[in-house]
């Protein structure tokens, strides 16, 4: 089977890296093309140190850009509190020994896109402005994207307000380009990351690991547990980690296609993700795929098995 | 047990003609001050000659006041199709041999409410458009409303629109007036309505009942049936018994406290209700009480019953 | 010449105090049928105490009724400065003689208006809640008024933020009920009360003056001169004091018919008037009569007379 | 004295027109790096060949480049119908002999720029979407831009709405980033463009003229007279003029710096600017300069007879 080519735009951010590292484990079925960074779960210097840190403690060579400092619109970014003061749960990892391919992302993912042979897969794990920038400044992409598998929004709940997941919400209008764009999304929303994810005996033997990678997401989610308000502490979801799990397993999720509109108004609403689930109306296959349900079980045991693996992998 | 005293606010409208029907069933326990009629499913004219129709037909002598014909703020109410031609799905009751007590639902209210001995409960079960110009222009019945036990609004699915509920959503301002106001909230919105209601057999033997009540409701329901696009024409909701339901039997809901506020812009979300459903974060009992689940069976037992039990007091 | 009804809807707030007595120096020309208050300038407590204070201060019976003590949405009334902690420059005024003839402005002003013989003029001088309560719970006076004067909104410049003056953005949903109301209306708007008033030699010799009255207005527009930031200090718009003097003298002013809207959104223009002033766009009668310029010496010169003939009436 | 460097990003457009031939006559004074074309006044394809076609005819090898086919987040640009159908009035000048330099105007500014030795002024006459995409995709050029010469906004009336002017109304986001960009900015708005122009009889002369380029503007001005709205036909505003005349003759014009926002709700005020025009309110020279008055007899006068000289150069 013919490898999949993905580029994952993020802002590591606890689940970032478990996202990441999931990713690197599967390098048989994915091939990682690039990563670029966004300003989000923390600043983009920190966010992209913590992106060099993490490929050089993996010895991989896989290019890095440094995107947005922050939303199209609004001057500041909010910083995470949920990620700690380095947007990694305060855990240090070694300073990196590799350099960035580029400060720009946009233009990485122009050439990275056009450059390669076939259609490319997006995986944006952050705020989308990095990719509404792209798909604006270099309208030639849009034809070359494959798919956006975009870890974002909710169909019901939200978390950074009630009614706002935090990567749609931290910059609305490039959401909004973004579903506006005619690539083919599948939407990884709160509504369905909030229904998986590793549980609290999970963390504690990856704590107790002697892998080094194992060890080390260990350490971020026994911190991510602690900002983590889903479940009482005994479970908590990886968000990001879900949208690498669709490109690797989509077997595991029930979605419908549906009209899904980013509200940008500066009310309550700020940041919504209007997906209409009313199941009396009928979209098309040209409409984002909204992921519903997953198998909360296969993913937990994939997601465990992948980690640990990677210790293998590095040693 | 005391009987709880009871105005109705309402918009007949199928579902609300049923939840009047199973009021007037239940007088042993409820004490009907009065109806009040809002614009909503259809114009004001025929949603007030809807009520004295039915009112009539049942022999009572309910005080019935007309109140406002259209929103706060925009100028037409657009009318619900659902509801037929003359919000009644096109089923003719005789003409009514009683009169309007008032025609202005606002003062009715307050005077109502002021020379009851006791506590009242307010059932707004359309727009609430009556019921914001009533706490706004006379505050001092805010004090004497027990409970307002309202139809609309939604923690999830709208119907309307994507995010937005009927009721809601033909007067937002005024539902915004109404849960700022601090009087005790109990909401019955889509999210619990949907999950229950009547079946196609139900109706089927509505239809085929002797009873000059039930096979009423056979024939309006039966239009109702058409209109609704929820569960493939096997089930309806009857959104507005709800909130007479949760009156006569709360044992059969789960709910959860949360504050609950309006979308008042004029965007995506307009008319959206915004109930905090973050299970992490906590609201104490002042804020509005959502009801989230329904034991759907006991809903749909007690409903049928109390319908045909009309047929014998009306013999 | 017919006296024309005039009630007065006002905050005061020392132009209103102004705007008052300049109203009752022309009782041969007005008949005051009522006084009604409404929070904005300083709490409602404190405008309707210094209501009752001016009255008997002048020896007058004129009605008084209490009304709203805040906006139709937001819950509380944001307070000006510009007049002081007791809303009249900290000038103290005796106690009241006179007592409240309500605490209802809306039923009051429904009351009077009905059973007055001929039309009555209302003259909303405050943010616009009391009249919008009173149009749409009791839409039968629409047809009995014959002008709302309004002193609120602007074609230009706002004062409380760059593009919103004070009244209409202390209850802009209140302002966009009112304008869309279908009442012939008369809007004076900063652009026109900007650019007339008194000055600063003007209150001097107010406040050398041995009247009684004129000290008293030469003493809280001292204060006012304080507050206001038009003109360098040399010069004071005295705003509610246009919309009595567009009643008495009409024809220094200017004006053209348009559409004006409310902008009720939560943003940047939030309680912007949006006046269509294109000169190109036509507008037919029914549209607002929005005022563009005055005769600046006329307007100060009749208002400064006026106010002495206060002293001469009251000895 | 030293020429200034300035790129030109226009939608031409009769305005845009005749501020091209302004700036070409001025070359002397203008050292035209090159020009940048977008969506607004007509499609991206109609108003890059009227480019084309333009700097064709006046034998100039000036760069052209095309860019955005439409705003940053609506999907279509609404069309102005005061340009005609071809956007020149219908008026039909031979096909180009020149090519596009590029077809990304976001990139062709990012190269130009940087490649300039000094400081470079951006000219923006049409909607704002290259540059918002060239400040948020290459930050790096924000340091060289000297200042944006900007025909947009309005302090007081609208065009397109009663409170939005065209250019910024097309794209309000966009105004929105350049807006916040903290690059030195002077606002040509409607508030001065409305005071200045051409008059019937100015345009009757150009029409006369032997001289081909004066006939040309005889000819799309005539048909820019029957779309305009303003004075009665006797007169025409040359909005786009302005941001060249400004260059040239700052001196002609007052001005006061102010905070300038772009309001990009859904609702009435939707690309309104919001210049805070308050008097007392003092903002310093990092805020941008918005023009207010200009000498209008001097204005015409320079703009006519620098259209006149340019029938001499080409000679
Ligand atoms: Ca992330
Ligand atoms: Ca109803
Ligand atoms: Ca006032
Ligand atoms: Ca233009």
């Amino acid at each position: 089977m013919k490898k999949r080519n993905i580029i994952i735009d993020c802002d590591p951010g606890i689940d970032d890296i478990i996202a990441l590292s999931f990713a690197i484990a599967n390098e048989d079925k994915l091939n990682i093309l690039g990563i670029t960074t966004v300003a989000g779960n923390q600043s983009i210097e920190k966010v992209t140190s913590n992106t060099l840190k993490l490929i050089s403690f993996f010895n991989k060579d896989i290019k890095i850009a440094k995107g947005q400092k922050g939303p199209l619109l609004r001057e500041k970014c909010v910083v995470s509190k949920v990620h700690g003061e380095n947007g990694m749960g305060d855990y240090e990892l070694p300073e990196p020994k590799i350099q960035l391919s580029s400060d720009n992302a946009i233009t990485f993912l122009r050439d990275t896109i056009l450059n390669c042979e076939d259609m490319v897969t997006l995986v944006p794990i952050g705020p989308l402005t990095n990719i509404a920038l792209l798909i604006k400044t270099f309208p030639e992409v849009v034809e070359k994207i494959e798919l956006l598998s975009i870890m974002g929004g909710s169909t019901d709940v939200g978390n950074y307000t009630p009614s706002a997941e935090f990567n749609v919400w931290a910059d609305p209008e490039a959401a909004n380009i973004v579903f506006k764009s005619g690539i083919p999304i599948v939407m990884s929303g709160l509504n369905v990351t909030h229904t998986t994810g590793l549980y609290r005996e999970d963390v504690d033997s990856l704590l107790k690991s002697n892998g080094k990678v194992t060890h080390m997401c260990g350490k971020i989610l026994d911190f991510y547990f602690k900002g983590d308000h889903v479940n009482n502490g005994k479970f908590t979801p990886i968000h990001d980690a879900c949208s690498i799990m669709y490109l690797l397993y989509p077997e595991i999720y029930k979605y419908r296609h549906m009209k899904v509109e980013v509200d940008c108004s500066e009310g309550l609403n700020r940041g919504n993700t209007v997906a209409d689930v009313r199941d009396w109306v009928n979209y098309d296959e040209t409409y984002p795929k909204v992921l519903l349900e997953v198998d909360s079980d296969k993913f937990t045991e994939i997601l465990l098995s992948e980690l640990y693996k990677l210790d293998n992998i590095m040693k």
